[in-house]
């Protein structure tokens, strides 16, 4: 049973979503990963929301980014919104930012797929101490990283 | 039977709304209007849509401008965006223009509800002539209009 | 006898224009196209319209995209306005979505010449049953296209 | 014990906040509240955030709204950011939206304080089924009232 | 006979175009003001440009700012164009800055009416040299004022 | 004795410099073209402005982009601004076009040496009828060769 | 004798102005301050600059304000520059920001004289400890404020 | 013991960091260099900054460029911010510039590691005459490279 539902707007959005797929499956979050667009095909999008089991949506798109926002609209579990990047950027990032008053969506980076994986697991890990835990190493791995790249960077000075 | 159906997302969009229904009025199209949002009912939307016989639609968003493209995806008819004017302004813009591929929404200027009805009432003159004639005569107006304004200001002067 | 007319303020802006008489060709609906620049041709601009017996009008333009606006302005009948990219893209954007009251272009989004298309197909499609079929299956095979493109990612995952 | 805990980066949020502590009290979410600035106070924003019990916090901020992210630099559990306006507007957004790999913020709308709250209360409805419930009957009354405002608006027109 | 005409695109740019009759009248230099709609009255553009002796052309418009556009397309005398303010501000700066190649348009600022006067001034100075005088008067004098009030504000602190 | 003096804030902006130099040529009009920078050499840009006969000048720069501004701060003779693109664009443009009052540019559109020049010899043509003839033949070839263009694109499709 | 020089590029913006000199009189440094215009008065800034002793230089401009880079270009000392807000203020803030290799300006916020002030306070602090000392204080103090605010914003939920 | 320490949010930003250190040996100021995340390691800056006996700290960051701001609020000694170049851009020049009162950070341009250096060494300047003398003279070799780029394409052309 998935943890996740990762819905992409466009199948070309699928690098994004690699990057939010290689970071659950290293938390170990099972998911699952389906392409649904809100204009092409508004009743597949909300089919697949109100039928799933998932605790978090990671919904990603770009342009005129509506899934997010569509797939909030069709459950009151979190969805998480990745905005893609093209020609304007500033589309798809207020068009899944500025969500009208009732029905939110948490927004991250401009094709920050990584990072509504890792929101996805902070969300999970509510109820799941194990998550906790591995998000406190994950978060050590990272500053253990930045140091090691400092030491490196000085050492070449 | 109305000609033309007029969705806002908000009932806070009505002052939008009535800059169309005054020129719909002026030119005697039928028209319906109602309040229903992409996001707090989307059903709602679908459900006006598909069971509208309007040949064309307007509808008026701010923000994340969802609308116009949710009316878009359950329509092939014409669905003329009106983007609201708030904070940011190139929000409504951009989530209205920058529609994905094979699902188009006919953008006009922020808070042009009176440009909506225009474009609708030049969509349906193409199968009635009087409508075409009206429009013509809409034209000449606003011409002698911008006429009289150069001479009174050349006056001024 | 052309249903629509497209008209490019550019040769330059020809790939833009290619998308969108692809679909034209598929729909069967028939076109003309032409280069005019408002800037430096605008009479040309002027016959070209007052000439024609188009429904619909394409006009397609970057920078400064005065070309809609001009066509719009000689014509009460529809006119679609597609901005092309270029090293600022706000700039034909803006300038074909924000006409002043009164004289509407229909804009879609950056370089969307294919939505321009399907717009001008939807609009034509109210006085031709045909069309508005056809509209309703090519809806229906994007949205097929969506599903296999989902089953694909998920089988992939 | 609070179960949101809110930190405003300057007093002059509260109007911001108040939506958020007018939707929290009406599901019954306890809550803190707290000012603390990144750059004023970095490490009362640290010990408010690594003292608290908290389940998920919310951070208010505007400019270069840097507390949202140094609230999510300080724990892993999840971390809403509402970004506030002023003369600039992207300043607060794009702070706030454009975190690096492996931190996220979860970013609402310009001053939606009302969003994230209700963005807090779906993810602490994962763990409690009561306020799944109440976002379920929520929702229905927002729905509710957007019929009531369509049924309203229709009747004047 | 106009040295200098002033078209604006609407009765409500009149204040900008006040900043400018205000020192083209300081220069006793004569000027004539209309108002013509490139949308509304193309052909009234085209005939007051191309009927005129005007030296300079001074546009005035907002929005989807074709008119300065419009005015250098239908003369190959100097063109000024002046953006006015409204809700969205790039819009009418960058339609009259970003001319296409081989019609170029001279943009002043934003309201910049005075500027655009200024500008006429200095063009008709290079066959006027009784203006060239004034001009540099008038320079003398801004520094003169700037002069005075460094001297105040110093007073004051 | 040169007609127009060409200004680069950069060796880097030859390329857009080259644009215009090809028209003057063009045109027979004199020019002469100096590097000089407003912020590295701000006494160079007086001297070489103060000491010049030059009738228009052009000022090429990017980023920050004070040149045009300087030069203009130093002679009351047209001075014509030219954005150079980079990777934010709006910094030169604005920065040439937001001119405070009494003090203008003439701003034309990023990286358009070409208009630049244009708009020159339109300034110098009001005193030599020979150059009047010149820009209306020059205005004929383009209008000639969007015709070719159009011709040749109708007859591709 | 002034350790810091406050330059305005015009009366109007004294506002700006006048939260630098209340800090820098709190922190007892001596100022001086003057209108100097570098498009009216350009030589009024380079005498000013060239012949002042002032460490420390703050420059306050709106609109393309091309005042800090001008002091830049005239001194090797530190110069601040403040970008004073107006219809656009990206226009300001990009122009103070984006100076070419070579010639820096320390840009502070849109309408910061505050924090011009203190960073001016902050460059005299090297070699003035006492000043380092009321700089700590003045953190402090700050963070006293932030901690008052937190307290009674919670008292008040 | 260094006189700067440059800080990168990450081992991404060397290209930029190199500009800097590259004029800062030419200036023979000793500097240290590190990386150091305010996300992933906000203590790790904070240990940095306030175990530094830098007289200078300069912070290069991009995406939501929190770092120049999260060292200012460790040290009252001055922050030299430098935003970095990505997909949006005023992300880290807004995040950077747009500071709120009281903890001021010194911005320089997108990807100016260099003036960010020379900012540095005019502020090391006011105590040091040699570093003032070699300041003088790096200005005057910029000027004389632009007098030669100057001669080289004047004689080209």
């Amino acid at each position: 049973m998935p943890n996740v539902l990762i819905i992409l707007g466009s199948k070309s959005d699928a690098p994004v979503a690699a990057k939010a797929t290689a970071l659950l499956r290293e938390f170990e979050v099972t998911y699952e990963i389906k392409v649904a667009s809100t204009h092409r095909t508004p009743e597949l999008v909300r089919d697949i929301v109100t039928t799933s089991d998932a605790d978090v949506f990671i919904a990603i798109a770009g342009l005129s980014a509506a899934l997010p926002g569509a797939v909030a609209a069709a459950t009151t579990r979190p969805v998480i919104g990745v905005p893609v990047s093209g020609k304007v950027n500033l589309d798809s990032i207020l068009s899944i930012v500025q969500m009208p008053s009732g029905v939110p969506v948490a927004a991250v980076g401009l094709d920050r797929g990584d990072n509504a994986a890792i929101l996805a697991v902070q969300i999970l890990a509510l109820k799941d101490p194990r998550l906790a835990e591995r998000l406190a190493q994950h978060r050590k791995d990272m500053a253990e990283a930045v140091r090691r790249d400092s030491e490196e960077l000085s050492r070449d000075v």
